[in-house]
């Protein structure tokens, strides 16, 4: 079970009545999306909702644990779209092309085009929320493993350490996963989408002395 | 002469006093640091060193040009002490760390601890004031003239497109260079200072068939 899942579980209080937590979170989304996430108390989303604040409670143990559930889906759908595009593709060297421009491509539609997930991500990044730290940590480890296969197949160097290697590739593509730094980066990559998974891919060949 | 004092001079309204100018800088910059940046206004500015508002607009065209002048004298000193990092160091590899460390150290230090420039700063990065286009201008010529010595004693490869490699190389540093962006980068970097720098130096290296 992955940290957030588990983190949203327990937030939980009472019966797990999946149907009431998906009302309460498509209306939460719904309600951010028009008056902010950092300015609703769940009092006023109670009212919105026209549940009472205890019913509420029931279900999540605040409101960073809805904030926690809608940041979750919203990674699991970069996540998802990536390993899509990675479908099927099976050399090291293009798996990480396509990781690059597929986790880019999501979370720039993702972050910065869907204004209503923008305060909650900005959240989630900033106070690093555990549902943020997982997903990192998939990624990273999926970096990794895309440098294990490269290193295997004679695609990649391997006289550097792997570790070290792995996270200086993930270090590189942080700034583009963080809702906070991507609008800061986004016009770089806009202008020249290959620049640094090129730069990534040299760094990476075994052709060396 | 660089567009952050052109920009500074064309913000001045009257005759050049050197000594006005700069006891309204001392002063602001003292004020910004007690009541923020963005909260105060040129009025709030006039009553709290004593001056009328039309006195200050004598010299200033506006808030921003007196944060146009803090800020530029901010990112002065993180190129000086680039500068003098540099200075002595000959071989095109060894700059390029020194480049890299320096100045993610210089940022750090500047925006992060200096918490009365940070609301400045912040503000200048994020709507790309012309102080700071004309300091990330010159760190990427900076870094381009590194790459083109590099080449030139062989250190470095030159069968990539020579304004390619030294954007990527620039994009890279880009989020260390952000008061916006590197407290979300800043963790990885104090647990590896040396991955990125490594990593690029291995992409720029000539032995590959």
């Amino acid at each position: 079970m992955s940290t957030s899942i588990s983190a949203a579980l327990d937030a939980e209080r009472g019966p797990a009545e999946h149907d009431v937590r998906t009302q309460i979170i498509q209306a939460a989304t719904a309600h951010f999306s028009h008056y902010g996430y950092d300015k609703t108390t769940v009092s006023d989303l109670a009212k919105a909702i026209g549940f009472s604040k205890a019913y509420i409670y029931k279900f999540f143990a605040s409101k960073q644990a809805i904030g926690e559930v809608i940041c979750a889906n919203c990674l699991a759908q970069i996540e998802s779209d990536v390993h899509a595009a990675l479908e099927g593709v099976e050399a090291a060297p293009d798996r990480l092309r396509v990781l690059f421009t597929a986790i880019v491509d999501a979370s720039l539609r993702l972050f910065l085009q869907d204004r209503r997930l923008y305060e909650i991500a900005v959240a989630a990044a900033t106070d690093q929320w555990p549902s943020t730290r997982a997903y990192q940590g998939r990624i990273r480890q999926l970096v990794e493993e895309i440098l294990k296969d490269g290193r295997a197949s004679g695609a990649f160097e391997n006289q550097t350490a792997l570790d070290q290697t792995s996270r200086a590739v993930y270090q590189i593509l942080v700034p583009y996963l963080n809702p906070v730094t991507l609008p800061h980066v986004s016009v770089m990559h806009e202008e020249s989408p290959n620049a640094l998974q090129e730069l990534v891919l040299r760094s990476l060949s075994p052709q060396r002395v």
